[in-house]
Order: C-alpha cells, then sequence, then structure tokens
C-alpha cells in the first residue's frame, strides 16, 4: 500500500501543526501548546533552530520555532503526536524505524512461553496500533492479551508458522477476547483457520505487512513470514539459533527442510534478524548471516545434514497428541 | 569520544573505495571487485544513481557508479563493510542504528537465564566490535562466551547491575575465558571488582557507551545503565516489567526504591525502552511510557507503594545464601 503518513498523523494526533500532505509546515506555524517527542529531522530549516542531537522529548525542551520549512516524517520520525487529545494507551512508544523508507515506524515485543520455550510476537503500525501476534500460545494468551490492551492495539490477525506439537496454540482462546481477529495458517498445513495463505501472499496491518514463505521439512505446512522491509524474519521451527526444528515426526522430511532454508531463508540478507520458535538456551535471535556462517547443521552438505538428522534419536514430544489435534483447528479442543 | 568513523571503517574493512576523512568519495572510484552490503545515503550524488529502496545487498545489486559525491556514513550506514578480506566472523550483522546521529551502530543482544529467569544483555560497537556483557550468569558463561567469539567481539567490561541474591554472576568465570575482560560494579554496592562506578560515570566501549544511574532500593547498591541515545535503559531489579524488586532482604528499602524510580528512570523519554535483570512472565522488555502508566506498584502514591512492598510476604530467596557471598567478589565463590 502507499501509506500517506502525514494525513495517517493529522487523523490519529490532532496535531495543531499545520503541513500539507507533503509535510510542509505552513509558514508562521508555532509549537504553541503542542508536545511532542520523538526524534525529528527537519530539513530545509536554518541550523540554529535544530537542537544538538535532534531530540525533542517533552514539553520542556520543545523550544524549536518551527517557521517554515519542510517536515521530513520518513527518515527521522520515530513517534511524532501530540499527547494532548490522544487516547492514555495511545502514546506508549517504543517503536523501530523501517529499514525501508516511508513505512511507519514499528512496535515489536517478542515473549517467551517458560514453559515450552516458545517465542511469540506482537507486531504493530505504531500510527494506526493496527496489529499481528505470531505463534501465540494457549496458556500465556492472557499475558498477551494484557499487553495488546494496554498498548491500544487493534488486533487484526494471529499468524501461526506451522501446526505445533509442544503446545496449543493461543488463536482461539485470543480471538475470543478480540472478536475482529482471525487466525491464519499456510493452506500447506491443512488445519483450519479464517484465513489461509499461500507463499507469496502478504500479510497486512494499515502501513506494514509480512510476507509468507513456504520452509517445509519440519511439517508440510510449515512457514516463514518476512517483514516487509526484510529487518526480520520469522522462522518458526525451520531455522532455529545454531539449529533447526526435528523432522522425526509428523510429515517431517529433512532433505526438504534443508532445501527450504537454503532457497528460502539463507537467500535474504545477511543483516536479517532471524525470530525462530524456539530456543532453548535464552537466545532471543540471530542473523541470517551467523546462522549462514555458524549453524551447525545447515553449513553442512545436504548428505551430512541428512545424516545428522536421521541420527538425533529424539524422545517422543510429551504434548503432541493433545497438541496436533487441537492446532489443526488453531489451538481449539475437541 | 569523537570517533572518526571513516577511518575506523577503513582500517577495519580494507575497503577499496577511496574516501578521505570526512567520507568523500574520490572521483572515479567503481565498485570494481567490492562487495558491500547494509543501507546506505549517499549524498550530493545525481539522483538516477540512488537504487530506489536505497539498499544494497551483495554483490549483484551493487551496480551504482559511485563517482564524486559526499557518502554519509551517519545517517543511512547500517552496516558498510568489503566483505574479502575479513576475518570471517567479522561481516557478522544484526545491528541497529543509534539514534543519535554520529554514532556507530550498536550490536544488541537480550539473553535469558531459564533458571532463573535472568536476562543478560551483549552490546557492542558494531565497527570495531569493543563490547560489554550486562548481569552475566555463571552458568550461562559458556552461551555467552560463544556467542562473543562468534561475533569476533573482543569483551571489555562485564557490569554487574547489583549484588544478585538468586544466581551467582557470570563476571569471574567470563575472565577466565577473556583475560582482557574486566568486571564492574557500583561503589556503593561494596563488591570487589576490577572497577567500581559512581553515579553519572560512564563506561565506554569504543564508540559507545553507557552511564551509571544509582537506584537503590532493592539493594543498596542498586544501578541502572543509559545507553549514549538514551533509547535503552537496563535497569536491573529496581525497575521490573509491571513490577520491582523485593525490598526486604539485603538492604532492601521502598522508600529508596520509589524515590530512584521516580527520580532516575521516570525521567527519562517515554519511548526508552526498558531491559529488565528478570521477568518471570517471559516478556522481553517495555518502555519507560508505559510503566509510567501501567506499573501496578510504581503508579501509586509512596505511601501505597510502601505498603504493597511490605506486605508482598515473599519466600526467602532459595540461593541466597551461595550467591551473594559469590557476587560480593563479582562471582568468585569461597
Amino acid at each position: 500500500m502507499s501509506a500517506d503518513l502525514s494525513q495517517k498523523l493529522v487523523n490519529l494526533t490532532k496535531l495543531d501543526l499545520q503541513y500539507d500532505a507533503c509535510g510542509e509546515v505552513a509558514s508562521g506555524t508555532t509549537p504553541a501548546d503542542l508536545t511532542l517527542y520523538g526524534s525529528f529531522v527537519f530539513v530545509g530549516l536554518p541550523t540554529e533552530n535544530i537542537l544538538p542531537d535532534g531530540v525533542l522529548d517533552g514539553k520542556p525542551r520543545l523550544d524549536l520555532p518551527l517557521g517554515e520549512g519542510k517536515f521530513d516524517m520518513t527518515m527521522g520520525v520515530k513517534t511524532a503526536r501530540a499527547m494532548k487529545d490522544l487516547p492514555k494507551a495511545d502514546w506508549v512508544a517504543g517503536c523501530t524505524e523501517a529499514a525501508a523508507p516511508g513505512k511507519p515506524p514499528l512496535i515489536f515485543r517478542q515473549l517467551l512461553d517458560l514453559e515450552s520455550s516458545t517465542y511469540t510476537y506482537i507486531l504493530a503500525d505504531a500510527y494506526t496500533r493496527d496489529a499481528i501476534v505470531i505463534d501465540p500460545v494457549d496458556t500465556m494468551a492472557e499475558r498477551d492479551a494484557e499487553i495488546i490492551t494496554e498498548m491500544g492495539l487493534n488486533l487484526l490477525f494471529a499468524l501461526n508458522t506451522h501446526v505445533h506439537a509442544d503446545h496449543v496454540n493461543g488463536a482461539s482462546k485470543l480471538r475470543a477476547l478480540f472478536p475482529q481477529m482471525r487466525s491464519v495458517i499456510s493452506r500447506a498445513s491443512g488445519a483450519q483457520a479464517d484465513v489461509a495463505v499461500a507463499p507469496g501472499d502478504s500479510v497486512e496491518f494499515a502501513g506494514r505487512s509480512v510476507v509468507v514463505r513456504a520452509t517445509p521439512g519440519h511439517t508440510d505446512g510449515c512457514c516463514s513470514f518476512v517483514l516487509d522491509d526484510r529487518s526480520m524474519v520469522f522462522t518458526g521451527d525451520a531455522l532455529l539459533i545454531r539449529g533447526c526444528g526435528r523432522t522425526d515426526f509428523q510429515q517431517g522430511n529433512s532433505k526438504s527442510l534443508y532445501e527450504s532454508v537454503h532457497t528460502q531463508l539463507f537467500t535474504l540478507p545477511n543483516d536479517t534478524i532471524v525470530y525462530p520458535a524456539h530456543d532453548y538456551k535464552g537466545r532471543g535471535n540471530s542473523t541470517i548471516g551467523e546462522e549462514r556462517m555458524f549453524n551447525p547443521r545447515l553449513t553442512k552438505d545436504i548428505e551430512e545434514f541428512q545424516r545428522i538428522m536421521a541420527g538425533l534419536n529424539l524422545a517422543y514430544p510429551k504434548r503432541i497428541d493433545a497438541a496436533v489435534p487441537a492446532n489443526m483447528k488453531c489451538g481449539l479442543y475437541d
């Protein structure tokens, strides 16, 4: 989508600033009774009007006579909001600027289920607060709902990287709390969901989106989600930090997993951050570059990889008999 | 410090580009046999030479005739490295741009000890790879050392937010592996360390630094570390996500804790990301704005806060009798 960011900003924050759709500040505009925070880049203003560190936070430091000039909202704005007239929860920040210019900043949270070591991710467009959650866990739905509610997010989709065998997914519980939310899983998984996605499909949340890549091997229906600016990839159980998902149950296939990782994930930029579905040593993330270099399994050739995977001799997953049937219905128990 | 970034880049990466200390690209420079990746901003070049998304990753897309122009290394460079001539581990990426212009990007990792729910943080200057670790855990030293080694980091300091009671700190084990590393703790803690710091002290790792703030209350010697651009604060047990450290043992004092959080932490920008020493629900981070709004204890007035803290009736910490004496010597057992 081609987001008209400045217009969004006006609608959302009721800024007293007058600027047109291109981000021009009208002559004579003054900060008056306006409180801004975040980082700003002002283009075309006399240098002496720009604070040394370019950061304004809180009214006391907003001593910038705006005057006439271009207000560049794609490069430097982390969060540009007027705190007055906003619902309280709306100024909760913690945003990440998009690597690609023109996209709204991202609200991003990584959450861990300490029981199954499953990572859940919340992503939101910082301007509209439209949000998605990736791989929610049923027993943690209350925690996730609290964060979503407090941050004033509008939860649109619960995405599942695959039919998990170690925990029941939280989509069903979250939908009970957020009725507008729809569950999403790959068509290839064969599971029931509100939305079935195919490789190349894009799941949009206002000005941001993730694109589906098929990464089968751990299961037939495994997919990864690549953030629009390719700064992050959510790899499920296909690629783990210095490891990968097992291939000895469900429709596991080590040859297929190797090809998925090498053609769909290792082709991303080296500095794309890898956010997996699990880590059993408490590591939060990795990068494509690191895994291409240091993954002890996936740096091997395909024959050696298949030998490694065939020789793991892992225990039968404790919760698989309850979890898989429930997850084929996105978290509904029979 | 006033970092000469361009010079560092030359020293580190042996780029074939010819540019002077101000980042000017000499006339006639061509990409030739050079491979770059990362995001770049080229200033002063004809527009038609700039790729639509401003992102170059991998040799196939480096079709930019550099020509003469200014190569702006403070705004847009995430990672500017020539992959040839580099030690293998040196191109491992995953950097965060500094909010304040002119600082090198940050390598940042959050790690969890699943046993004690303790977060450990690794921060490094992405250009020089000089690094610090905050609150390492002794039983996880091997995991941390593997990451530090694989990423080619030069570990300078192990910082402790306080004398922990729930785990033995990993500084001693890490120093055995990285002999140049020095342990750091607040002078007010009374603990032995290579470096004793006081409020306002800055711990530098090449072009980046953290500044010490005294945040007593959980213990007398508790401190928080604020990243140079104020984008992150490491709060130890003073401020937790929707909570705070207990005040009923060591030198715990709820009045002092309340004052620490309100004067030293809640005065940071709302979008400063809070990275605590623990979270028992698997939440990775929060923001100052959120905690000012939603912390169920610290949003109360001081009298009610003191009543809440006096009524917690928590169990005696399991490991305190072994951990505290060891941590008074930064992780050395008697």
